[in-house]
């Protein structure tokens, strides 16, 4: 393993002690409008999510949006803080990843720099914190010289933009005053808690036209420029600040980056932003928002990674998702999945999304791929993600009110109830059958990238088959619990009967189930394929399923091992497709190895790990997980953040680097790994008569506690290997695995034996 | 004035001495389909033209595009021969700037490096010639390692890309081939004519993850990594050639950097790219079409820069222009006014491009903005400057068939012919009238960006107003030529009276003429206006339509010398709009001093010197000429390229850098300040009936000379002051100032006394 850092879980940070890791390091600072992506130098885009198509930066250089400048005085000599571009030898560098802030420290020649930032819990900028203190015993002439690249050019018309600096705000004013724009945030501002003795606005008057950042002209005079800029390609907002610091002094400057409507606004904004305290104010607001959720479910195993991410940085990655989707997309699949993980967390926001989901889904019964921004391509999976959110979501919180709440279909007049929004997406689903009784395949599933196997209505996909009978079972679980409906309980068992005998009949090859059949006859994800010859969600899906009995299921979980594992976990397809395939679309000409065609794709394997589990294979699960993490040893090196869940590690069959993690964050995995630990392994999970405690702990696991509120109820609860199941609840045994509901604020022991 | 360099025409060059000039010096290198722009290090981007919609890249990159690295091997020293990141103290530098060619030549510790650049006249590809010579008296061990940034990424999906050295095309070989993409361009290939004795394919590997260009890690070792790479955001390409040069020695590399459809495509393309002088015959061909295109108009004044771009680089300027329009667009306006200056150098061009242009104009006579890409903005000038180009054509060429040519209208069934579109066009203009009988002002006319005084319809725009009069007196000239039209014309010149009657009564200020009236019922551009009270095009353009007796037209261009004058030139309005005004448009939220806002538009200027020149105002229209030189005292240190004519300069209201051109190269005014030069101060013009020879020269000229092509006979024109004006041809007397046509390739000996 790459020595990255180390968490410090008293204060729930990360701190990166490597300067140069393989890949920067990422950290998202957000409030529900306003989101900064950084890396562990600070650099990275921030901006405001006005509308679906339409973002409003803040800072849009990925590459070197914030530079810390340092400069003796004295000497002349000048570097940089945050990123080390001329690669002095510090004496200190950390990156403290935390919740909320994020915080570069470092120090050259004595002179130790903390660059703090944050983003307020409301409100459209990014605050920077910069601490510079002298370590030496001697007085230190310093200039410091804070710098931004901010997105001035909101169009492309520069002829709109114009800055200087503002008196009246006592700081930098960015303006693009644009013709026709269509939001209002037509200007940036920069302001600190000092007024500074010089500004720059100009790249080129800072960097100058043929300097780079790591050396700007303006640090080779005693002040920067003081001149202002117009119809500039390249804005900056850079500030000088000289301090005197005697021996150990330390001095702090606030700065406020944001955007605004007008000069006024921006005004009001800074004085908010700006008032003493206000900064530390706002991180701690973050931090007590998140230990409150933090306390929701607290794991003390013998695997201190596990305990960490379950408790803290999981909880992290599944809140970027809840308040951010994707970041730059929100996808009606991804969202109902997050939801079914959040209702644990936050009933309220769940039945919320469930209902602004639903509200994207067309009259027909299909939803929208994606809603932010739409995605029209005529995916055909939408539906079979409802009933597992809402059935989550009612077993959370019993609130069945939920099911009468009335929405809308998507772009027409028609509006219904949940309930009949998840059953018309059901008959969309199971209505919508080919020549073999098998689901349609349309434009995709699960696997975007299979896009081109079903548009002509002909292609079947087995797994959105298998995948439909799962969601038959989970609606009719839901029809249970609101009662009455027999009827219509036996009509859909008999048409999941049916739907399975067909997928049994046509997509089962013995050892394991086929992707699917295409538009062509071509059998997808089989023996016969000459490529893509297994894939994995037909497999774990199958499981999720309950499709075969258990010694079929065992099998088919056998073919998984056998074909699709690696040393860094289970790869979607093999063999990747290495010659391009119409029939079966993008994924077949993506590199072998990549996203879906063959790469670990990380959502994939956290059901695999559920499916291990519910076949009792508690250390197949464990070991899964164990490939999944940052610190495996066959993957030392993956690039991957060690507080997140990457998205996919590059397969074994990418040739240059097979096992590389290019991004994190952004993924479906964050929910269902946090589902795989929490509900699969250590088995506790919302039932609609209680908390069910299932577990299905590895063999090198002793000594478990969980403690997990549940309908405002604590249960706190030990786990005791002696081979047989025993639930003992507040001192009494429990007949069955679910322990009882409680009042709520009140706190209960529980002992499982297993 | 910064000394930049200096011109050769002896081989039609601009060398470039000066390394770090105010803004980087752009040229631009095409054939066809295929343009490369590049600043005076190499730097810029490569694209094929594909439809109006799409191009394809093969370098994208316009800072860090080609570098040619050079290590010494034994002192490990390295450096990079074109941009000089480091800032090593070479020994020489220039940079030629060639027809067709460009080369950068350095010097550092006795190691010449000359890298040529060109485009092949057919094809798209970037050919490279590097040569590295050691002037030392000692062996020197050289690495060569030629860098470039290709374009491989032509979808966002990175997953469709992968790149490795092709052993069978001996070079690297880039491939992107992606699900759905619209063209089939989807490799890029680097070859060399020798082969490397390593390589590199990915930034990560060459540059590392946190290195700058100035300083790649793969430097530093013996060898590049000759690792592949796939799914990477940044690749390159890099090969390493291993030079040992003797005393004196020079070797030689050629690269081909291209698009490919295929491998197969890539190795046939290589191998005619790379065969022992192509590159050479290849620059000799663009040079040997440009001598053509010379020599059909030589000068030779007192003035040295004059003769240089009238010889020269405005017909290189025009060039461009001719074939790419302004790069990345194609306007109607645009095109038909190069048409009227191309008609002399191209006839056949010129009549192609007319019925492309007209083939883009609405039934109702009203043509598109802009045809590639589309713009469908409701400008309502653009049938306004076709007679104008139509009757250059027939002057030039004496062909009257082009009228007769049938062509399409824009989007639907109907067709007609050359004069009925003319007509149309004519039409559309004079019968779409508003309350005070001028032509409606629509979406904008010339001046694009008073975009928003129009749209309603009511709005009436003098400048249109009086380019219908000029254009409306064209039109008949064209009757006049094809006879029997003498109805038409009369019904005609009647309608004209009275729209001239309208503007003289609604938009004569007795010193001026008001820009129009807009929506609101408010004067734009009027002495009651608060801002832009004068503008410049309504004043020279009411002396090109001779709206009023020669007294007139003096006072309202005393107007423009009065209110419009600065060092470098005349501004397209003043006072600029410093306050944002729906009522006008995008213009008015542009920076004072900026674009139609306030600059001094040199297109607008152009249109000056004309004037001034049919007001006899010889003087005045020199000394206009002069401001918008290179070469201008007053603004020295402009950031033009000394061989193009810019766009615009900066306004002096602009208040950080008035003087300033961002760009050159693309804009109307090369056309027309080439017309300005030889049509109206040399006064030699192609009529229909023979050589106009009607000179306006300033008095500071004597003894010049002008040798012209017209209807492929030579006229050889010597000029001499006498105070009267008197015509010799073949040294006789002759009546007019219209020397006669004669056979094609016969040469003629003309005298013009003035």
């Amino acid at each position: 393993m790459a020595n990255l850092g180390y968490f410090n879980n008293d204060i729930k940070e990360y701190k990166i002690t490597e300067m140069r890791p393989r890949r920067p390091l990422k950290n998202f600072l957000w409030n529900e409008q306003f989101i900064l992506i950084l890396d562990h130098f600070g650099f990275g885009e921030s901006f405001r999510y006005i509308t679906p198509e339409e973002r409003r930066f803040v800072v849009n250089d990925g590459d070197a949006g914030r530079v810390i400048y340092i400069k003796d005085r004295e000497s002349g000599e000048f570097y940089d803080a945050n990123r080390n571009y001329l690669n002095k030898p510090f004496e200190k560098y950390e990156c403290n990843v935390g919740i909320g802030y994020q915080q570069i420290v470092s120090e050259y020649k004595g002179v130790e720099v903390k660059f703090t930032l944050t983003v307020p819990t409301e409100g459209f900028a990014e605050l920077w914190k910069i601490e510079v203190k002298n370590n030496t015993d001697k007085l230190k002439k310093i200039d410091l010289v804070p710098y931004c690249r901010p997105a001035v050019n909101v169009t492309s018309h520069l002829a709109y933009g114009r800055a200087d600096y503002n008196t009246d705000l006592d700081g930098l004013y960015f303006l693009h005053d644009a013709y026709n724009i269509i939001h209002n945030y037509v200007s940036v501002f920069m302001k600190a808690t000092l007024t500074p003795d010089s500004y720059d606005i100009s790249d080129i008057n800072f960097k100058g036209v043929y300097n780079s950042p790591s050396d700007p002209v303006a640090l080779y005079n005693d002040e920067l420029s003081n001149k202002g800029s117009a119809f500039d390609p390249n804005y900056c907002g850079a500030m000088q600040f000289k301090l005197d610091l005697a021996a150990n002094e330390e001095k702090t400057v606030y700065i406020a980056l944001g955007m605004a409507t007008d000069l006024e606004d921006a005004k009001k904004s800074c004085d908010i932003y700006l008032k003493p305290g206000f900064f530390e104010e706002s991180i701690a607001k973050v931090k007590s928002d998140a230990d409150k959720m933090d306390g929701l479910y607290l794991l003390n195993s013998p695997d201190e990674y596990i305990n960490t991410m379950v408790n803290i940085w999981l909880k992290r990655q599944i809140s970027l998702g809840k308040t951010w989707g994707r970041v730059y997309n929100k996808g009606f699949r991804d969202i109902m999945q997050d939801t079914a993980g959040l209702s644990a967390f936050d009933g309220k926001f769940a039945r919320e999304k469930i209902m602004v989901c639903l509200a994207t889904q067309r009259p027909n019964g299909n939803p929208m791929r994606s809603f932010a921004p739409i995605d029209r391509d005529p995916y055909y999976d939408g539906a079979v993600w409802t009933p597992e959110a809402v059935l989550a979501y009612l077993n959370e919180t019993g609130d069945l009110t939920v099911l009468d709440e009335d929405v809308p279909y998507f772009e027409c007049d028609e509006h219904g109830t949940v309930f009949e929004h998840m059953y018309r997406g059901l008959r969309f689903l199971l209505d919508n059958r080919g020549e073999h009784n098998m689901v349609l395949w349309g434009g995709g599933d699960w696997n975007d990238s299979i896009n081109n196997a079903g548009n002509q209505l002909k292609g079947e996909s087995a797994w959105l088959s298998i995948a439909t009978v799962k969601a038959v079972k989970e609606f009719c679980r839901i029809c249970e619990i609101m009662g009455g409906k027999d009827d219509l309980i036996a009509k859909l068992l008999e048409e999941r009967a049916v739907l399975k005998e067909a997928i049994l009949k046509h997509a089962f090859e013995g050892d394991q189930f086929i992707y699917g059949i295409n538009d062509w006859g071509e059998k997808v994800g089989s023996h016969e394929s000459y490529q893509g010859k297994t894939y994995l969600n037909a497999q774990t899906w199958a499981v999720l399923a309950e499709m075969l009995d258990e010694e079929g299921l065992n099998k088919i979980m056998q073919t998984v091992e056998d074909k699709l594992k690696c040393d860094f976990g289970y790869v979607q397809c093999a063999p990747a497709y290495s010659e391009s395939d119409l029939h079966i679309g993008r994924m077949a000409y993506f590199i072998p190895g990549g996203y879906e065609n063959g790469s670990v794709y990380n959502h994939g394997v956290a059901f695999k790990i559920a499916a291990d589990c519910l076949l009792g294979k508690a250390d197949t699960a464990y070991e899964s997980l164990m490939m999944m993490r940052y610190d495996n040893p066959k993957n030392a090196n993956s690039g991957v953040e060690p507080y997140v869940i990457t998205n996919m590690y590059f397969g074994p069959q990418e040739k240059y680097r097979p096992g590389f993690s290019f991004y994190a964050w952004f993924t479906g995995a964050a929910v269902w790994v946090y589902r795989d630990i929490t509900e699969f392994i250590l088995g506790v999970k919302g039932e609609y008569t209680g908390l069910q405690i299932n577990p299905c702990l590895p063999s090198c696991w002793d000594n478990v506690f969980v403690s997990r509120v549940y309908r405002n109820a604590r249960y706190n609860i030990t786990y005791k290997r002696t081979g047989s199941y025993k639930l003992m609840v507040d001192g009494k045994e429990i007949d069955g695995n679910i322990a009882p509901i409680f009042p709520e604020g009140t706190e209960h022991t529980v002992v499982c034996e297993f």
